[in-house]
């Protein structure tokens, strides 16, 4: 799981998407562009392009998911790839084959990319590494592990407000510990060279050691959203409410919640940012989600240009390398 | 609910389709106009239209359905749309989205049209309301309010059989109270200048002052189907029949059913629709249903080029109008 | 079901593709010869031929698959098809409606190619004996009858590694009875004049009468693996366990396993088949199903170049035809 080597050919071009770890400041910055020129793609009358023609994406979906497997299909629909979708919980599984059968089995049927959630962490590692060369994958999702193109969609969101990382204090700000979310923006903003990255959380939700990941810690949210520009807030998952993590949602809210009262005391012209989907009144007030800094449904607009830009990146260097 | 005008563009075009209610007589022939040309390209070897290239169309369906769905799906595909289809009892809703945020999210991710469908009414304005300028919203039934595709393919039927609606006799049979098709059938029916609409249905079947929807009223179906041109039979919904609206299906059919030998009441040449999914022997004899004077199946054909015809219309004006 | 001249038109014309028994030697080598030129199209960078080009698949998939179901799906999106899937259980079927209502209204929507997995023997056959002329189906498996596209890729694989079939031994081993794989297999070895087809089972898992079929009988697995070209070995249905059909799964997998020390009885350039999902250590010891006889994962590449090649065989045969 952590051979993120990978993930880069011997030329130095990216061949999976896995996770942020193990990448750089070169490829990151590629990507970065190269959605940037996907963007004027999807704002135009015929949001199509023929990069992927001729391509099979494969969306292999072990977990549920609007959001992320429609901005993946929308992306290589955009790209003219021909995609098949795969709930895996109805169909294989039910018959008992191992994911490395599933593996070999789709493989054999010639797709060229594979986009795989999977509730285990790892679990993308892993098909990168069996499958044959000249295929790619793609993680959408991998346990508690990484989320890579979600952090590179809120880079790019960033970096469209901010224009550069140098000089900017970001904040994330929930449940840092169990989020794939966070581990992979924290490799991104630090490999990006943001000038500090802060996480604000509650003991019971921070990994251990959290500074060395390369992050300021703070535990009360007026604290750590003072002078920020990006205050990014991660999704209370209702199910950690059940354990001894946290006291009631109630509770979270007056603590953690981002209210337009507390945004007050980030920078005049910070963003607010979440990856979605929010709980209104959980985690962040309604006025806020809504209100002229956020830039909540932005991010979902960039996420297509970046996961066309991922994908169009790493078949050229999957094909190349191969 | 009832700002209609939100379906025309303010050079009067059509740029949302939620219901024939606040449309005019010209828009409803401008769609069989239009629906009239696609017919051809449905025939033909080749079935297939450059006219949405580039777009993409989400099929929002948070209610089963096999025809609407699937004639929805074909429409799209042959004016070569992508789509993006979204059963959403099972995704979004898991995580508690509310239908605004889906909204919201969906149009982040530069959809052009929404095809939706929901068990309340009014969700369909509702999203047509709050969509951005240049994205249209289609219909594809809400709760017992509407279902204005089901009503242009059944006009289109009329239309291509009796070649005008001046002089016609129509009757609509069955449960008008709780059927958003025999609104939105009545509606049109009328706006076409249809020479005289009744409906047929036993009183606790039939909307309070039924009178004042433009239609005669009749209770028993000889005296409804006597001299009718066409005749329109209603799904009978089974679940109906467990509150004290109904007797027993036997008894339904008894009085309500369309027999060979009651259809002999009707003018010789009448014809006979279902929306379907038809319940052969409940409101209709099967001999009937597969007879000569059955157009049932043409209905279905004809729906993929109404349509074709609501789309190609709606994103042209929404385009227009932004 | 056993109208076979159904799937010929008069020139002798591939029109449907429902089972091997009805056909001949020169459609049966038609198919391998034109899918070789298909498996090029697949091998290619851009897998992509326009010969179904603005044509309707429709999969009707009445039983789970994801093997079948998207081996079909990349098959004719490969040829430029638009496809519709429909999974029956969870829409339709729900209302009652009967398989013709399905099929009518499904054909009223001008699909060209059914390609249908049903529950029922005989399901694919009733389609094609009821839907209008020029439109065609394909049996994707129909109960325990036929599962025809499955025999004709394990034929081109044999005819791949072994180039011809007249001095060959076949041995197929596992569940002869209830298998549709099986009885479409045998058919097929039959029709191209397979040296030897042996059929290797206990008692309780065959047909009564097998010799009937053309084939030799062997109850002893050792004895049916003596000197054979080619071994394909058959999925043990678990469900079959309970019943009294069958000793317990290590039992079965001591008598009729598949292991590397059994494989030595064959030639030592014997192939090993299995239709696919294994059950790893019941019917095939891993070692077998990893190794470098093994030719399974091949199998699944040929299933799309055959489904090709079927798919534009009958849809020109059906074309000419009506």
């Amino acid at each position: 799981m952590k051979n993120n080597n990978l993930q880069l050919s011997s030329e130095g071009k990216l061949k999976h998407f896995l996770s942020i770890e193990g990448l750089n400041h070169s490829i990151l910055s590629d990507i970065l562009d190269t959605a940037e020129s996907f963007t004027s793609v999807t704002e135009r009358s015929i949001k199509k392009v023929p990069i992927l023609r001729g391509k099979t994406v494969a969306n292999l979906f072990f977990e549920a998911s609007t959001r992320t497997r429609s901005t993946f299909e929308l992306a290589a629909q955009r790209l003219s790839a021909d995609i098949l979708n795969l709930n895996i919980d109805t169909s294989a599984a039910v018959k008992g084959e191992s994911l490395l059968d599933t593996l070999h089995n789709l493989e054999a049927m010639q797709i060229d990319m594979f986009v795989i959630r999977h509730q285990d962490s790892g679990s993308a590692h892993f098909f990168a590494q069996h499958v044959n060369p000249g295929v790619s994958v793609l993680n959408a999702g991998d346990g508690q592990h990484a989320h890579p193109t979600q952090a590179m969609l809120d880079m790019f969101t960033i970096r469209r407000h901010k224009h550069q990382f140098e000089n900017l204090t970001v904040a994330i700000v929930g449940d840092i510990k169990h989020s794939r979310v966070a581990r992979s923006q924290i490799h991104a903003l630090n490999l990006l060279n943001t000038g500090q990255v802060r996480v604000v959380a509650p003991p019971t939700l921070l990994p251990e050691q959290a500074e060395t990941l390369g992050v300021q810690v703070y535990h009360k949210l007026n604290k750590g959203l003072k002078d920020v520009d990006v205050v990014i807030m991660l999704r209370l998952q209702k199910e950690r409410m059940t354990g001894a993590l946290l006291p009631s949602e109630k509770e979270y809210f007056r603590q953690y919640g981002l209210t337009a009262e507390r945004l007050k005391l980030a920078k005049a012209d910070a963003i607010v940012m979440h990856p979605g989907p929010a709980n209104r009144g959980i985690e962040i007030e309604s006025s806020v989600m809504d209100g002229n800094q956020s830039v909540i449904l932005q991010q979902v607009t960039y996420g297509i240009a970046v996961r066309m830009a991922v994908m169009s990146m790493i078949v050229s260097g999957a094909v190349e390398s191969s």
